[in-house]
């Protein structure tokens, strides 16, 4: 089969790769329904990971199952599923504790690499959710956004505590930040405060919710907030894009007792002690418990209540990934589906 | 009148000061009955905080009301009083919202100088507490605790989430690691390990709710955590000595999904983006809000339920405070109390 492999900084090449197989009986494999392009993958292209030799790329998936392991119960073979970036045997204590991407027996999945026409996926039990049906074919970006960047943005507001009667701040205008305002918006936030500067990207905040945008950064950023909470900051804030002046421009922008969601993987950050011990607030993220939300999110985009898969705003066919990555990277694109 | 003055490192003075009088119609005047020296005093008396001109010292205080402004409406002359080492407003939003050492209008009493024979005390309303009637004298080491140490063990405790079934890590055996102890005893902890490398403190530990110790510290600690915790370490850890060997090792015992709650003042610590990113460790700390605390926590010690006051191991005359600082600063006593 073909699929996506990084061998350099901006050389993505879609080439020849083994085929998928049946490896553990807890395995299933898929045929890609539909992949994409994350902005964590952009950390590699853009030379800030190492890239010790030419490596697959991908990690948000939906498609059919085609074929499981003798140990699978909860999945069949012409099953439609979608599952997190992260596989895990839903078993463990931190699984049951609702930490499933941080699972002992935790596979990220970019490891197997998405960005292809098939896909192994470890753990298949605690990893795939199988939609009711066969979906309409408009669903699918929307379910493909479950994979990673609308289940990352929801943790983002849960660790945020986003909810009724609160101001919520959120620092990042990419597919995890916009979904992150989603999130927000659903779980009741009285005021959503987006941060961005791009017309595009502010028109989709609004669509999902945003009450307010802020178009200033950095310290002018942190008073413009101040000054739409009297003083205060807001209550919960959602950081979503992992660079130094992201984090302290969320922590800065928080009330004390408030509550930080950061879900941007964090590169080159060093939080300074004393800023976190006189600030005050609440800081908790990491690799979203994807598969934890899966159901209820599945459940709402099968209702059409919500329609994640609108930050795909380019759609190329797989064999074109390589634009793919580009167009993300010069920020022609805020995230670019796959078609096999 | 007289108290304590720092002039330099090591150099803490018993000398005569300005009579504290009421300078805004919020304040009270209290004549001292107890107070001492904290953990946090040894960072200007060791140098590591800078010491820019002489000043009063101390922040922990029990007394009885001499004189009230004209505002003050909840304590009156002749009441005994406990207040937060924070003065408070305990009207701002931030307040209400149970953080008031974060308040808007937030005075730090150590400013004021609470190693003193009198003190002045801000925002009398929302920082003092009277207790129900005149205290037996062997309460007032308990109550004094409450003033702080007791408070933000309290609050390393609430922070870390420590409750019924969890197992939860204490670093650091100071007065605020060991009431850390205590407070998370109190909340129903089902094991609590206790890192101490001194025998008193062990003890003191054990005698608060300890189940366990582990004398080691850094790698060995953290591997010594994990064994003792099915290799996922503890749901909840309060770390409560601020430097970045102890927060890197309270983070590193956490499992994922857990809570750090780091009531240590942070001196010289800044935390790696990535550790706390894959970690995935709920993290929250700061100045305690022991007011919210006092009225529960003088309940429980007026009930004898609790004896914090245990942690002080030595009692001087207030005029020789400077053995008291100096006897914390060589490790020969957990607290000191002082007696004017």
């Amino acid at each position: 089969m073909y699929g996506a492999v990084i061998h350099a900084p901006g050389d993505v090449r879609y080439e020849q790769r083994d085929d998928p197989r049946i490896e553990q009986p807890t395995d299933a494999v898929i045929r890609m329904a539909a992949t994409c392009v994350c902005g964590s993958d952009l950390w590699p292209y853009r030379g800030d990971d190492a890239i010790r030799r030419p490596r697959p790329m991908g990690h948000e998936y939906v498609g059919w199952v085609e074929e499981v392991g003798a140990d699978v119960r909860t999945v069949k073979p012409g099953d439609f599923v979608i599952g997190s970036f992260m596989a895990s045997d839903g078993t463990c204590e931190i699984c049951r504790a609702g930490y499933p991407s941080r699972c002992v027996d935790v596979v990220p999945m970019g490891a197997l690499g998405a960005q292809a026409e098939r896909l192994r996926v470890p753990l298949a039990d605690g990893t795939l959710v199988a939609t009711p049906g066969e979906p309409d074919a408009d669903l699918i970006p929307s379910l493909l956004a479950a994979s990673d960047v609308l289940g990352t943005g929801w943790f983002g507001a849960e660790a945020a505590e986003a909810g009724p009667g609160k101001t919520v701040v959120v620092v990042g205008d990419g597919a995890v930040g916009l979904l992150g305002v989603m999130a927000a918006a659903a779980r009741g936030a009285e005021r959503i405060i987006a941060m961005s500067r791009h017309a595009d990207r502010q028109e989709l905040a609004r669509r999902f919710g945003a009450t307010d945008i802020v178009t200033e950064r950095g310290d002018d950023g942190v008073a413009r907030i101040k000054e739409l909470t009297g003083g205060l900051g807001a209550h919960s804030t959602i950081e979503a894009v992992g660079t130094q002046e992201s984090m302290l421009q969320a922590i800065r922008s928080t009330r004390a007792g408030g509550h930080v969601g950061f879900v941007g993987v964090a590169h080159g950050v060093t939080l300074p002690g004393d800023l976190l011990f006189y600030s005050e607030v609440h800081l908790f993220g990491g690799p979203a418990p994807v598969r934890r939300f899966l159901p209820d999110l599945i459940d709402r985009i099968w209702h059409r209540e919500i329609e994640p898969g609108l930050v795909f705003d380019l759609t190329l066919p797989l064999s074109e990934v390589a634009e793919g990555y580009r167009a993300m990277d010069g920020r022609r694109a805020i995230k670019t589906l796959l078609q096999p």
